[in-house]
């Protein structure tokens, strides 16, 4: 059976099946944003690491080396950000064709310290080999977390809204300019959707903000787009969700590139994925509270953009005109084509 | 300027040079086999990751899923061994082409589950990614060791002693064995090798044994073969060493492949690489002993192969019949062909 059948996320759900943990350490192993272990009583340490593969996440021509080594630790920061927790240290695995410059290597190098140190962050290690045919990077960073303030997606109950940080599908329409270059958008539109999908900017401030706030239940972070992250919270918490159409916030600039795309905007904040947001759920009681918290303390804004519902319920989109319709988890999957 | 023309050691360099530690918490950073991280007052922590990629380090069908399992894990458990530490928890990246089986999946887990476990240590996270082309796998090991235990690259000092657990050069004989199948050689002698180069196994119960010893002053895992990694000791701690190449413990098996294959053994055993032995150094009072604790708590032999002199006397290769050679680094560079 190949893997294209199966999928990446079934891959993962059968290889985490015949995974056991053997020490007693492990708090969570395979199947969050990051893995959290007890290696002090007063606080956990996480784990995490991502891959980005040329001609499969970025095209080298598309992303400038010191824009690939920002975005490669962002993508793995967003992951500690998601638990609620404090990146700390950060290891880097590059795989290089011979024909690679020295100073393609300083750029991605600069792009990646420029990134980790605005979070307090080191790069303590890493490893290089040659690889043929394409360049590869894949960071690791851990961080650490109190453990009574740590994020998991399989804390979310029915009744509790669901809150997203900053407004979704920036990255998605970064792209859709950046596959083609002929099209003529407003600069102003076009550099914040560039930045968005080539510079994402990891939520940590505002995944500590939340956590401290004590008042939200799960967390994770958009990396492959709202309709596929909230089936994780979703399985992970065994609920269901109904996710509000209108109120899911959307840039004018993502408006913009939409329609010049003849696409629908809410396709690319929904399904477009790498916005690395912050998705979190709350008891409605204290959900704006939480929203107008965050916001205050990061200049971050928070929607509140649907609600968990019991498992049976499923998981559907509420359009704009009350249509309810089913939301399928239509993000990206590596092995799927 | 090419990455090739500065070779990968020169990339390291270069990178380390530019990278700036701003937390107080790293020990050790980038040029060791492990960051070393102050994380808990009694316990540092330690971080290593390798990259195997087909093609580069394995060939697909030389080795099975299993074999590449165990031995991706066998060599970032090394480089945990050869701080003196214990292993604790790993994590892993695959960059998969989508013609992969599950099943071959299924059993390179398989392979680092049995190579892990053996060690107490869980598998604990990982990301994997659509990779045409070719197979890589990226495995990210934590550990920890006591401070007063920890053994650096950089501890030799003129005078020591230079030990070296096991026999050097069975993994290259198995690697000559396994790119010429065609070579007749007893099956004892061919089993031994191929499993030396397919299936290493890391010194873990030795690097914690020589620790613990406290007699012990540097140590590396022999990874690029032995001229390589006495440089990288002898660099680290700014002093010279002389081999004597008629001590390095060198198995019947490979004396006999090296003589199938028109070799000198002594060229597999200091160049040849992927041994995972331990290489370590210690004052020549307490040596012997040791060799001998070491031997009798692990039942894996130790040998004195060598000594470190001053810097200004570099590094020497002293031959079976009292010649003096220059030690040439010329173990395995990713980048230089």
């Amino acid at each position: 059976m190949l893997i294209s059948e199966i999928g990446q996320f079934g891959l993962i759900r059968r290889i985490s099946e015949g995974i056991a943990y053997t020490e007693g350490d492990v708090v969570v192993g395979i199947g969050d944003d990051a893995a959290v272990l007890r290696v002090r009583e007063d606080r956990y340490l996480l784990g995490t690491c991502d891959i980005q593969v040329e001609g499969v996440h970025f095209i080298r021509d598309k992303i400038t080396p010191y824009q690939l080594g920002r975005k490669s630790m962002a993508i793995n920061l967003s992951d500690i950000a998601s638990m609620g927790g404090i990146p700390k240290h950060a290891w880097v695995s590059l795989g290089l064709p011979l024909d690679t410059t020295v100073e393609y290597v300083d750029a991605l190098y600069e792009g990646m310290k420029d990134e980790t140190e605005r979070f307090g962050v080191d790069i303590v290690g890493g490893s290089m080999a040659h690889m043929p045919d394409r360049l590869m990077v894949d960071t690791f960073i851990i961080g650490e977390v109190e453990p009574d303030l740590l994020l998991l997606r399989s804390g979310a109950r029915p009744g509790d809204l669901i809150l997203v940080t900053g407004q979704l599908g920036d990255s998605a329409a970064g792209l859709v300019l950046l596959l083609d270059p002929a099209m003529s958008c407003e600069e102003a539109y076009a550099k914040k959707a560039m930045e968005a999908h080539l510079t994402p900017t990891p939520r940590v401030k505002e995944g500590r903000a939340i956590a401290q706030s004590r008042a939200a239940t799960a967390m994770i972070d958009l990396s492959d787009g709202l309709a596929s992250d909230i089936t994780r919270i979703s399985e992970a918490s065994h609920v269901g969700a109904r996710i509000w159409a209108a109120e899911i916030p959307i840039s004018t600039a993502t408006r913009r590139i939409a329609e010049l795309a003849h696409k629908d905007p809410l396709e690319l904040a929904i399904f477009g994925g790498e916005d690395y947001e912050l998705l979190f759920t709350a008891p409605p009681e204290g959900a704006e509270e939480l929203a107008a918290a965050v916001e205050g303390e990061t200049g971050t804004p928070v929607a509140i953009v649907g609600e968990i519902v019991p498992a049976n319920e499923g998981r559907r989109l509420v359009l704009g005109d009350g249509r309810v319709v089913p939301l399928e988890a239509m993000g990206w999957d590596h092995f799927r084509r």
